[in-house]
């Protein structure tokens, strides 16, 4: 299998966290996303993925996935140690809630698409888009913090003692948050789990800076 | 069980017709997002989603579920007739993916806190905030209209003749659609689709227009 992605974006260093806890090495394409107006919104990777995002997952049949989470869910769901979710129904869901409220309530409006809409096409100056950015990263891992505290304020990740689905959206998430000069003082737990998993290589091996493609 | 929602939410909409596909009639509350500055803001409703976001579900036990995605997962892991989500683990990636196109990339960039920070902190216009609303559901609904032709051209709904999780994405999206204006006569998949979704008394009974808390 063929994977498509972009060493700083957030959703596909999900996707490595991922293929890196399960032992899997998927051939790899880097899609540049700032080289000559952006080589995710050519024809070529358009036909890939609709959506001009990263990351896609070319599967051997030719089938191509694309949204990281469900990415990650098939990859669960095709090889199934360890796990990624919990067994119980209700605990799947809190796990999965964690990992949207990064995925669905944070990531999408920090992503390049909309900042360059902010900048471009509104005008606004770039301490504006910072705060934007501040703002939402704020506030959404905030509301992590307390999910966070209410389901596993005493185990090393987020929902026990295994990395899961949640901790792999999280981890990105506070990168994004250092890049952009959010105050995460107030979320010890959030740093204190995010620390856990860095000690991970499958965590340390998938940061930004190591990547082929990285740049400074 | 308590489902809490609020008539015009898009994700509250989505898990309305969950459980109207799955026969299941929760207890509903309704959180007023509009009225003294949003109910979704108060601490008697952080202290169920720290988020201060709707849809929220309560348990039976206590636990309380958020994410309109976790909860209608959580839904078909429990009670698993009709099934919202394929068998096979690519056709359930795929049907995850136009789900999350919707629910990640369209539906945050123009919910309420959103539209409010554009409005009220940035001090955009109107018709600049409008423009923004149609210009992310006009190029998010463009990529899933490819999405559905690419997978399901041939079928009543965009995977297959039995409606899941991407329908229950699409038609609340395609209802914001036509709420700003969007012109979508170049998505005649997406518009086929919603109008065999709203045949279905599971998806008609569950619009705005049709809950206790509706206004005009």
């Amino acid at each position: 299998m063929i994977f498509h992605g972009y060493f700083r974006s957030s959703a596909a260093w999900r996707c490595r966290i991922a293929f890196n806890l399960k032992g899997i090495e998927p051939q790899t394409r880097f899609v540049h996303l700032r080289r000559e107006g952006g080589e995710q919104k050519r024809p070529a990777y358009r036909a890939l993925n609709p959506q001009g995002l990263v990351p896609a997952l070319e599967l051997d049949d030719g089938t191509v996935l694309t949204q990281s989470l469900a990415i990650i869910e098939w990859l669960d769901e095709t090889h199934p140690e360890p796990p990624l979710l919990p067994a119980d129904p209700a605990r799947r869901a809190l796990v999965r809630a964690f990992a949207e409220a990064v995925a669905c309530d944070i990531h999408p409006l920090q992503n390049l698409r909309v900042l360059s809409y902010l900048r471009e096409e509104i005008g606004l100056p770039q301490e504006s888009v910072d705060a934007w950015c501040r703002r939402w990263l704020g506030d959404g891992l905030a509301a992590c913090e307390a999910l966070a505290r209410r389901h596993g304020g005493d185990t090393r990740f987020t929902f026990g003692d295994a990395p899961s689905l949640a901790d792999i959206c999280l981890v990105p998430q506070m990168g994004s948050a250092d890049r952009f000069g959010v105050d995460t003082s107030a979320m010890p737990r959030l740093r204190e789990i995010t620390a856990a998993c860095a000690e991970l290589p499958a965590f340390a091996d998938a940061v930004p800076a190591r990547q082929p493609d990285a740049e400074a």
